[in-house]
């Protein structure tokens, strides 16, 4: 049997219908569990026991109501809370207290959701790591941006957790920590609270370790009932594709890649391969100005007040690049970008969702970088839903992860496919 | 001569250029205009007249620098500042103060301009009016939701000022209050430390006295070299689009704008007319369910802690009409209005401007509502650059303006033929 700590948000859900488990004996294994690996693995900038302990309790009191009832979750340190500092990762911001919840926080905690804390962030949601390592490996970086937020679910500290992507900020750590990552169709959850980085390619991203919990979540995050993934998924219409990418993948990881997509197409799924055309290959490059133009004004303050204050990989990287953007440079890959995400329905056709890499294989070795993002930015950039499944196990031991790509707007058919796909694969 | 207040921000740089005018001067010259207007104008929500001259004399004690040397300016209060409160227009936030600057404020900081205070917002940027009454005439509302920006330009209390708009936030105020007004096409303005309304529609917005003075704002804002409005501009094609809200506007607004199209036809440019097929006539619901789920969705927080300090209006109105729309009507309406943001380059052709009333009328008496929103929430929706012109007086004295509507990221195309209109009928 399950210790709390290692149930899944709806699992635990359950057996707090059931009558079997309260919020509070799930807070504190929980705690039990962070106090056992958080030396290791050193998920939180901010962690609150005795808030989450006492409302946990609080809900006990009650009646099992919201959907997120008793549910112990962490929030990246980008997010707004009212209750605990926010600090976006940055010597600037040491001790920097909110007026409000950011609008996920809040919508979290109205279903019930108890927050544990704040999870660590690189520098300003970019490329400086912060303290974390991957817990299945302490030399390895844990991903990034949202760090501590993979590493908090991945060590079972916690079963939810929230993060966001510019680039490859959830899918990346989801991946290399070994857990759920969704990156939701661009502009579907709200941002309020949420510090902006690049409002262009902006989103929340939701970890998991199951992709009911994922869905679970996401309407949570949408305001709206819970609708549960019921039943057997269709069998899904799949397209593999590899993208220019491929050439920077790890053996070991494109074999497993390409395994699966013989496996699924063994299961009875229709597989074809899907080319992107060339122009999709300079969709990273489009993403770097537009991200880095709109990163380098959003932090206009930062830059006139407390310069000494960034990191150098900063400094010299994204700001260099931004303030040295001209608009028309921008306007350029923006509108490029654009021109690509109108082009793609017709690439993926009758596809209901696309088999790729989310990144280019393990957690590497190190913890001063966080690893290759382009695998998931290039998709990033189109405002597709993306979501990563922890399905196999590098030659190292650590997770690596197939990531799946739905059409826009199309996200819970994704979710369906992605239920197919962990079916066939397990 | 004009006295300093009464100059346009690049009026008085010349004369600083020149050394006829120092910052100080014309800080103390718009104070002085402040303490004589305020009384019945009540743009101001906090006002930090010490700490603006404090600037000023610092800034007159180095070379004339930045583009906005010495220009005083104010913010919408919903727009953060590291050194004054920020109330969003609500009695929840009484005296908040944030941590930073907005990335548009540190801008305008950075490129000299003085920061003189918070203007006016009503209830977290909707319909519940705040204080300001209509500089020409304080029976009459300012408009809003950025009513103290509106007015305070409008009584030359300073030369620029920052809105936003979500629905007709800076359009509206800035036609009743007999300002230039601009809306930037969707996206180009960053909005870090802007508290986000609806994602998907939000964006700053900008009043002043003069195009000029908009378009080298706008440089500010992109974080760019200024570029100057120069030379003749070409004479435009322009498309005189009524659209199905002609039955809404008042006979004299009508008349005004119908002469004004004979007039620009008579100067030389040629003027067709531009007629929306039938589904535009269904922007303003879709707009209303998109802002509504999303606002709805973002005030998760306030909802859930102060439901007693929001107004009656805003949560029998947006706030019921978002937490009661179902997320597939929200992306209905979404998706609709992105199918005509498509078609609409095609219905536009290869007019360079539309010419479009930017209300129904002139400001109408009463301060308890803000007007008709309807003329500008359609291209508010359409994502594209908007421009108000204060080029006429109605029937009561008061000023009724002519609003531009440009191509998508061709903005810069949509000032210069606004010079051409000014120039035209002026």
């Amino acid at each position: 049997m399950k210790a709390p700590f290692q149930l899944t948000a709806l699992e635990a859900r359950r057996q707090m219908d059931a009558g079997t488990l309260t919020a509070e004996a799930l807070a504190r294994s929980c705690l039990e569990r962070i106090t056992e690996r958080e030396p290791q693995v050193d998920a939180w900038q901010h962690l609150a026991s005795d808030a989450a302990i006492a409302r946990a309790r609080e809900l006990d009191r009650g009646p099992v109501g919201g959907p997120l009832h008793g549910i112990p979750f962490g929030v990246k340190d980008i997010i707004d809370t009212f209750d605990m500092p926010t600090e976006y990762g940055s010597p600037i911001y040491r001790g920097t207290q909110t007026r409000n919840d950011a609008a996920c926080v809040a919508l979290q905690r109205e279903a019930g959701g108890v927050l544990f804390g704040k999870t660590v962030t690189t520098e300003f949601a970019n490329l400086t790591p912060g303290k974390t390592k991957n817990p299945h490996d302490p030399r390895r970086t844990p991903g990034g941006s949202s760090s501590g937020s993979g590493a908090a679910v991945g060590a079972m500290m916690v079963p939810l957790a929230l993060g966001t992507q510019t680039t490859a900020s959830t899918i990346r750590p989801a991946a290399f920590c070994g857990v759920v990552g969704y990156r939701p169709t661009w502009g579907d959850l709200r941002l309020s609270g949420v510090r902006e980085a690049a409002g262009s390619l902006d989103s929340l991203g939701l970890m998991a370790r199951s992709i009911e919990d994922i869905s679970l979540l996401r309407d949570v995050l949408l305001g709206r009932p819970w609708q549960p993934l019921e039943g057997t998924p269709p069998k899904p219409k799949i397209g593999f594709c590899r993208s220019h990418l491929w050439a920077q993948i790890e053996a070991p990881a494109a074999a497993l890649l390409e395994d699966a997509a013989q496996r699924l197409s063994a299961s009875g799924a229709q597989v074809v391969d899907i080319d992107l055309p060339a122009p999709f290959s300079e969709v990273l490059d489009a993403h770097r100005w537009v991200s880095s133009f709109e990163f380098a004004r959003n932090f206009r303050h930062e830059v006139t007040h407390h310069w000494n204050l960034i990191s150098e990989q900063l400094r010299e990287g994204r700001l260099k690049d931004g303030l040295g953007c001209t608009f028309e440079r921008y306007l350029e890959a923006r509108t490029f970008l654009e021109g690509l995400r109108a082009e793609l329905p017709a690439l993926v056709g009758d596809c209901d969702l696309l088999l790729t890499a989310p990144c280019n294989g393990e957690a590497p070795i190190g913890t001063s970088t966080t690893g290759n993002p382009y695998f998931s930015a290039l998709w990033t950039a189109m405002h597709v839903p993306c979501l990563t499944l922890p399905l196999f196990t590098g030659p190292n031991g650590m997770p690596i992860g197939a990531q799946l790509i739905g059409h826009r707007n199309r996200d819970r058919q994704l979710l369906d496919g992605a239920r197919w796909v962990s079916s066939a694969l397990s």
